[in-house]
């Protein structure tokens, strides 16, 4: 049985004595947070996102929650052309959990965002009841700097243009089904978790990039859907062009899962003009982007989103009701 | 029985077209979100604080989680000097919460932001299983403006500042403690939960206040000893000033409870000079500080925090271990 000290109490939570204790022990050592008031000073043109994670379990290869979090913000922050600069992080933690987790998780968080030079400014932490909660839950936000004049948007998306994503669909959904199912599979397969600000950022060195999106919950189709359903324009995917690891590829014919409509989280779609060759060489020549291909294009021919298959048919992909697999991120 | 449509769902929170239709239907409504995009565009010199909420009940006399959230981070930027300005919000709900308590929830959020002139600008929304949850978590993160110059710090405080408080202490967690175990009192006491930006605003139109912050969590004995701590520096509290409605102070009577210690979550300390007589007054003109007093001195003849009571006796005040009534906010 673990001491009564290894474990995170409700008094953890509490705003006192024992509070303080976990921010010095296990926070501020990790986190180097430049203040221990409950806010930060920053400045001037900025893009701000939040987003909120569960990943069960909370340990996975490839990742954790807490590298999950600092990828998931800074991806949602580069895909709008920002430079990620400032992240904000709350943990709700359950009552019970080894204080080993969670240190875990905060040094891989502290890691991955110095990694990627942004820096966490302020911080919270709630406690709840066992049985109220699931170990840890974080909620993230961030704030990045735009660039002058830049402009991406869907509203820029037009007839003809290339959708480039960076590599392979679905790893991070089947590392997290093998995970948590206990499918057995060995070496057991990674997430693709990364932070994708510097594959953007080497992206939009060349002119044409009119939209940018990471494709997490609901995969490269539901990116697709949103596109379609936001320009009123088709899109048609080549299914030959479609980068899957053969291992992902083989763990989805087993479950009847779709890598298409699975979750990742360091792949991003990006739509380009006017022939997109350089952004794909641009993708190629970096460490995030090995696989990357032209996987599809926009269209005024067609409604809504397609796969043109091997054999030249047109299957539709349309916006699944649910997420194949619950708790991914 | 409910009908399926009237409960949050795994499908609710999995990035698809459920998800969509609750932003729709729910979120979007009510909060105005200024784009759909996973990130907004603001702008420069600024301070950033964010705060991760797990009341218990979600709904309680005098406010609910939404309110609760909203004015909680509005007071941690508050007194920092700064105005608030932006907020973002993640909400992590139990499958089988009510979407009605949701959207009470949510339109408590917007209708409190919209009176205290704060904008959210971006959100996100989990779903966990439930009884991995407890109904509703709230996390927010609110940005901030500083005026140009203002310095304010417990570096500043010095041997014979005043403290005034804004009104009664302990109503917040008295109101929650009544709400939720059941303790029958009628009418129920009310929370006092309430942003406090135009308070602080106010008050920093006269010079001479050094230091602020909000008594939640811990209540003012925790601010007390946060400060004694950090500047060296004694407190000592004059008990006769210290203003408890005597609805709160009968309950923590009944409870063994005392109300230095606890929550509340529309009151805040401000450290003023020379004799912060024009400071109490600004306070006092305040709709939330109507019962605003002077309720102590900064001293450097002892260490740690004080009460002189009645009778002129001193009795230390010690940070608590732990937080009398845990989620309590």
């Amino acid at each position: 049985m673990k001491e009564h000290n290894d474990i995170i109490t409700l008094a953890h939570g509490a705003g006192a004595r024992r509070t303080s204790a976990l921010i010095d022990e296990v926070f501020q050592p990790v986190l180097q947070l430049p203040t221990q008031d409950d806010g930060a000073e920053i400045d001037h043109r900025l893009v701000v996102t939040t987003d909120a994670f569960v990943v069960r379990p909370l340990l996975f290869p490839g990742g954790d929650i807490g590298k999950l979090a600092v990828c998931g913000v800074i991806n949602d922050i580069a895909v709008q052309g920002a430079t990620p600069r400032w992240l904000t992080a709350c943990f709700i933690l359950e009552e019970g959990l080894p204080i080993e987790t969670l240190r875990q998780v905060v040094e891989s968080m502290a890691r991955t965002a110095r990694a990627a030079g942004v820096q966490v400014v302020a911080g919270d932490t709630k406690v709840v009841e066992r049985g109220h909660g699931d170990g840890i839950f974080i909620s993230m936000t961030g704030i990045g700097q735009l660039p002058p004049k830049l402009e991406l948007g869907v509203g820029r998306i037009c007839h003809g243009d290339q959708i480039l994503l960076n590599g392979t669909l679905g790893d991070h959904a089947v590392a997290i089904a093998n995970a948590r199912e206990g499918l057995g599979l060995d070496p057991p397969p990674q997430s693709d978790c990364a932070p994708l600000h510097t594959l953007t950022a080497a992206l939009l060195s060349a002119p044409g990039v009119v939209f940018m999106r990471d494709a997490t919950r609901g995969g490269l189709a539901t990116v697709c859907n949103e596109v379609a359903d936001a320009t009123g324009l088709g899109i048609v995917l080549d299914e030959t062009q479609l980068p899957v690891n053969p291992r992902t590829a083989h763990v989805c014919e087993l479950l009847g899962l779709d890598p298409l409509y699975l979750a990742n989280e360091g792949k991003l779609a990006a739509i380009c003009r006017p022939d997109a060759t350089a952004h794909l060489e641009l993708m190629k020549q970096h460490p995030l982007g090995a696989n990357a291909a032209a996987v599809g294009t926009v269209s005024d021919q067609v409604r809504g989103v397609w796969v043109r298959t091997a054999i030249g048919g047109l299957r539709p992909l349309p916006m699944l009701d649910a997420d194949m697999l619950p708790r991914i991120c």
